[in-house]
């Protein structure tokens, strides 16, 4: 399971614009280059609310169809839930503000999705995080809102940022699934597929 | 919850010389200043796994004493355990790679214990974190071992290694909890202490 660069015979393209993702890939020793493309970014209004972000990872991997017949691509999507409620982007203070009362106090649910698509191949997985606040009150959180702008971030938080350093108790999973992408799941298929390919 | 520079009537000293624990402890927004000293990290033989970290830390602010008087002391120690084995740092090669061995394919407790001391004040915390790292081949063990010369580190990993991104599956526990100071119960403990100075 290690995956040198003389294994990476075929390039590897990341199909994200996340800076984040970026640097998380680089972390991982892999060499790739990005490519962006806008996605509708829909799902089915019936679809379980643990397999939205491998659809959507699925569905940005589709735009890359021409591109994966020469290389590897890898997309993501990761979705916020509370309980059913899927937590999307706030556009205002106060959308921030009751998103943030939802998470406080309570353990949500970070899914990333991943796909991995090389040629006739189609690699699809999904990893979560349990995510715990402590209980905050309304002057931490407009605080952190007019501080941070968490206004590109699903879920109005950064797994980064102050709020979450004060106020996470407890994360049940891996912290980059929350801040993007599993590291240890998108090396772990990428090896298996280099491997194959060898 | 929300502490303030203004409710930071007494100096805050951080009894610590690692890089992270500063960066972290500056994350949470807290004025203070740093401050090092030599204590000895003997523990008693008899003392159970889980409380060693919180005793290290509290031995290590007792060599603030004095500056306790007019400042509040915060102090902090990590422990690695497996089972009831503790991994402090390695100091060859051979001996990362026997504690790498133990850690792969299981679940291991990282325990950062803090200790906050401020007159006759002494408040001790421990936070613990369970980490799981899949099964790596020594092939992976070395490469890292050579290209990170973990040696620093108890456990002979850091958490924000190539290792821990291509290796952890999972933590249940606090990421910052791992990296050195659990920053949640950091800021919890410190909010009460200046609240009631106030």
């Amino acid at each position: 399971m290690l995956l040198t660069h003389a294994m990476q015979t075929v390039p590897l393209i990341l199909g994200s614009g996340s800076p984040r993702r970026k640097q998380l890939l680089a972390d991982t020793g892999l060499k790739f280059s990005v490519l962006t493309k806008n996605t509708n970014e829909d799902w089915p209004a019936d679809l379980p609310t643990d397999e939205i972000a491998a659809y959507l990872a699925n569905k940005k991997a589709t735009a890359f169809k021409a591109e994966a017949q020469q290389s590897i691509i890898l997309t993501a999507d990761t979705v916020v839930c509370v309980g059913d409620k899927v937590l999307n982007k706030a556009e205002t203070h106060h959308q921030a503000l009751e998103m943030l009362r939802l998470l406080a106090g309570k353990t949500h649910q970070t899914y990333t999705g991943i796909c991995i698509r090389y040629q006739d191949q189609v690699i699809n997985a999904t990893a979560v995080a349990d995510v715990t606040f402590a209980d905050m009150p309304d002057e931490v959180l407009n605080h952190y809102i007019n501080t941070s702008k968490p206004f590109d971030k699903a879920g109005a938080y950064g797994i980064q940022d102050w709020i979450s350093l004060v106020g996470i108790t407890e994360i049940k999973g891996s912290y980059y699934t929350v801040m993007g992408l599993p590291t240890h799941l998108v090396y772990a298929e990428l090896y298996r597929l280099y491997a194959s390919l060898q």
